[in-house]
């Protein structure tokens, strides 16, 4: 481990594009720790159950970045392994915003009727007892739910020059919006551009699988990631590894082309991690694979493939990084 | 508990519709345990590696039915607690099938490509030590999944008298193919037709999330199910609960509108059980709810949309139908 | 022509499947001509804009028949010739209908939104000026459109003992809602039953492509076919012959699948009809082809496919069945 | 009209992003005409059947831009006025590209199949008989199509900062493969940055509805176009005007929703030119209008609905925008 960056971010390392010409607000070296934090996807902007986010956002989901990675090429595969993600704040926002979500109709689904109410949700957030607390807005309904913190957003910049909006996830991850994007896990993304340029944000005290209604419990986060680059190794769409599963996301609509693309990377995956033929591992996944949709609201949806590492007979995925990324960052998680 | 039926299937016992003209097999009351076996979705005829199933099968997916309940009308409610799924043999199998599947174009994702090849899997099943062994077809790589019963179809009847193939899913139930369906659970289903006219089938020892090949690792089964109706109560979808859970089940293609479904129905059955208003209930199963995929491969594709009952915190369903008939059965089952 | 039968329809003659027990109401030879007439989608119950359907219609779309063709056998083709499609009515009717339609939330594009309000139009029909005369209802905007009379609905018995709702298009034909099916063309459907068992109806005075509301202007319908068989020879999916072109029809969801099942189905039949190569049918389909929507509404959307038969250099499809039955036709029509 | 400007194409006026920080490479004014030429899609690197455009090309789909029009900013309407599409060679190329067009598994519908083999097609142009020559590659067959010159690509700077590639369409324009994007027509796009910053390309001699294989006949065109802006007049999606049609087009996955948007936008945009109220266009269009796929092998796929000028009794859109274009440019044209 060669150091450990504290970057305190301010609203001018915020951006909600990835890729194009914005510089970068740091440099992290593979093998570095960088410890920062990040903006809730409203800019911290709604902060009551008055504050509508159509009145008082101009812009959504501002992440932290980028960061460039010196040494990262075109071909190469960045790993991030997540050692902390934890709230920043005690409370944390959701909303219903017009003609967005999944039961509703919206910008490309669109239907003629009127949009749902936008409602604002605020939630308590009790990290010692690791809940959030839940108010109805209509009656006195509570309940806890479980505190489970996870970043909504991580991507680097896109390939072919294109810059997109952080609403979006794609190959380059971007709104990934996955609650298996958490504290312990390693991300790995295909790098496009020198330096990777990666940046994160929208931050999550917790969210169901598909994100039906299209927000999250949203907060901000202090983070802390340790950055690796694996030379020379492509990554073809978002992967996570866990320590004791690998995971493939796709992105794509209709919302079976993610389920296709991530149940195709998982297979092909698996059977070069473990040399069976590729039929052997399409069967094997098609009986041991986990699969849930991440958002079901974004301009792409995500859903994810995993397979315990055990099926795999534990066949090291990009030769350990995930381990040792861990061991290395023990001492500063 | 008013007695059990025991019904030894015959092969006259199997259909491949839900619906029609056919006669009942055989009545259950309501309050009453039925036991009885199921074949797996080839018949039963493909039992060794080499026999295809494109050639060896004429039909597929038998189910075992109809059942006729004396009682049950339309716009009454189907409750089946399945009490045992248990598998009849110590093998079972699997395969790729031509045009068939998640990762190949179909008889509708239809494309210009020759099929993929058509290979058979056997794994061998272990009850006492809960695993499927899973063998390579083209290496000597094995290894062992845990051993997870469930009933790929069950269904009645369908409304507007049509009579559907055994391999579709939708509200009538059907082909579902989710592995949420196991023993211990109580699966709801709309009535429409006097006698409800349940049937099952399609044995698997175990499935993956999406059922990304087409074809899980299918075996016969014995099926020990307890039958109630609940009167004056419909339901619009297929739903089960569990212990701990509730869960809402959609069919449909795309798969976005099958996860809509779902969701839709558990948010507004949330609402109904908790008296939250509509947009609570939105915004709470948003933060709290599971999400996942049965099949990404059937006519129609299924996602279930799953909360916690202590979420809604414990408001019974159907009137503590599932406690009930978990209770009555601790007898038998 | 072997003589015409003149089938003087009544209510009973209606049916809201396709398949199933019903017995034909009438038996047509190879060869023959059929005259009879049909139904409006509403049954006849929407006469003013005062009627709502949802309030007068318990069920939707008849269609007359079904008409038995003895000697059709499953493998073989039915060709209907329709001779005329002539509005049985000086007026017609149309309406939005809650939750049906491709500018709404739906059955399974379900979202919470409250439905679209019901609203029901009135058209003239001027069967000798060849329009159709629309008025606003809100307004006292009114408006001709061409007449362009044609059948929503045209099928046979489905496949593996299934029924199906008159409502579903599938390969069966069925709800296909295009606006290619008028009078002067010949619809080619697989036969699946000893029979064929076939049936029509849902007259339109003319549609939009993609009946985007999700009705037509719909009328009662006087329709003459002349009906034949071509044995021995299977079509996969409702094709359709004029004067100048040859058209296939899918019929899936999401609509992309339509699109590519009658893409592919025009490019492998192309081929077959050319001697062409299926990747040179491919290139030239894609150059030459005509492609639209009938219905983004139903059960399963509809896309035809559509090529010119001069592209084809004049190969004759089915062995010139629609050449010989228009001509036979000629006397009677 | 302000005068004509000759812009002579080098292939450093060519780019493959629309947005971005690339300098314009003209200006023009509102009311002038721009004359210039285009490369087509494969930079003009594949000329005969042995050129594999996977092995002879980097980069697809480069366009001639950016141009800047001064004086429009976001929240005008830029009008892009195609007074000539001509070809610029006697000879145009298609192609099957690998995992790419709507029969084949592709980079997001992935399947597990080989690709399609990649096969070039060169096609004669004869444009004083208004003809291209399809060769088959595997016989002998030829067959003379309909010369219809159009432009693939036409689009603007997006909005959000976004740069997209040249390949996706969207509200920004972009690749939509639409025939009805020909000489006579006026294509309407909302300003998203100062200066509109628009680029056209992508020329086809001809395609067929929904681009089947993915490619079309593909050539380097002159292009002769007025330019104006509309100020204070958003435009949500690409919009056409015909001598006699209204054309919205929405660009979109899965396809049903390229669907969706086209029809709501010409509904809402039908209601707002007569006066009618929204449901009463609704209805309108449902009977009256027409519908066809632009491409369905894009990263978004794009549908039009298109409606005669007379069924809205003759409101003129954009205060009469497309007849004075087309007025200015007779003297030009």
């Amino acid at each position: 481990m060669s150091g450990v960056i504290e970057h305190k971010m301010t609203e001018s390392d915020l951006t909600y594009l990835f890729g194009g010409a914005r510089h970068p607000i740091a440099d992290v070296l593979p093998g570095q720790v960088l410890s920062t934090s990040t903006e809730d996807c409203f800019g911290g902007a709604v902060r009551s159950t008055d504050d509508l986010p159509s009145r008082v956002c101009r812009q959504f989901n501002p992440v932290t970045g980028p960061f460039r990675v010196p040494g990262a090429e075109p071909g190469d595969t960045l790993a991030l392994h997540f050692i902390a993600i934890t709230p920043a704040r005690d409370w944390a926002m959701s909303a219903t915003f017009p003609h967005f979500g999944a039961l509703t109709g919206t910008h490309t689904t669109a239907t003629l009727q009127p949009p749902l109410p936008e409602v604002v949700w605020r939630y308590d957030i009790d990290t010692a007892a690791g809940v959030v607390r839940y108010h109805a807005r209509r009656s006195d309904y509570t309940v806890d739910l479980p505190l489970d913190p996870m970043l909504g957003t991580v991507g680097v910049a896109p390939a072919a020059g294109e810059a997109r909006s952080t609403i979006v996830p794609d190959q380059h991850g971007g709104n990934l919006d996955t609650p298996e994007l958490r504290a312990g896990t390693t991300v790995y993304l295909g790098v496009n551009v020198p330096g990777a340029m990666f940046a994160f944000g929208d931050g999550h005290a917790r969210q169901g699988q598909g994100e039906v209604c299209g927000v999250a419990v949203e907060t901000a986060m202090h983070v802390t990631v340790a950055v690796d680059v694996i030379k020379g190794v492509s990554t073809p769409w978002p992967r996570i590894e866990t320590d004791h599963q690998l995971i493939s996301i796709g992105a794509a609509r209709p919302l079976e082309d993610a389920f296709r693309i991530s149940q195709h990377d998982l297979v092909t995956w698996s059977a070069a991690l473990t040399g069976l033929d590729v039929l052997d591992a399409y069967q094997l996944v098609s009986q041991a694979g986990r699969a849930a949709p991440g958002n079901v609201c974004d301009p792409l949806y995500t859903m994810h493939a995993a397979v315990d590492t055990a099926v795999l007979r534990g066949a090291p995925a990009y030769d350990g990084t995930h381990r040792r990324l861990r061991e290395l960052a023990r001492p500063v998680g």
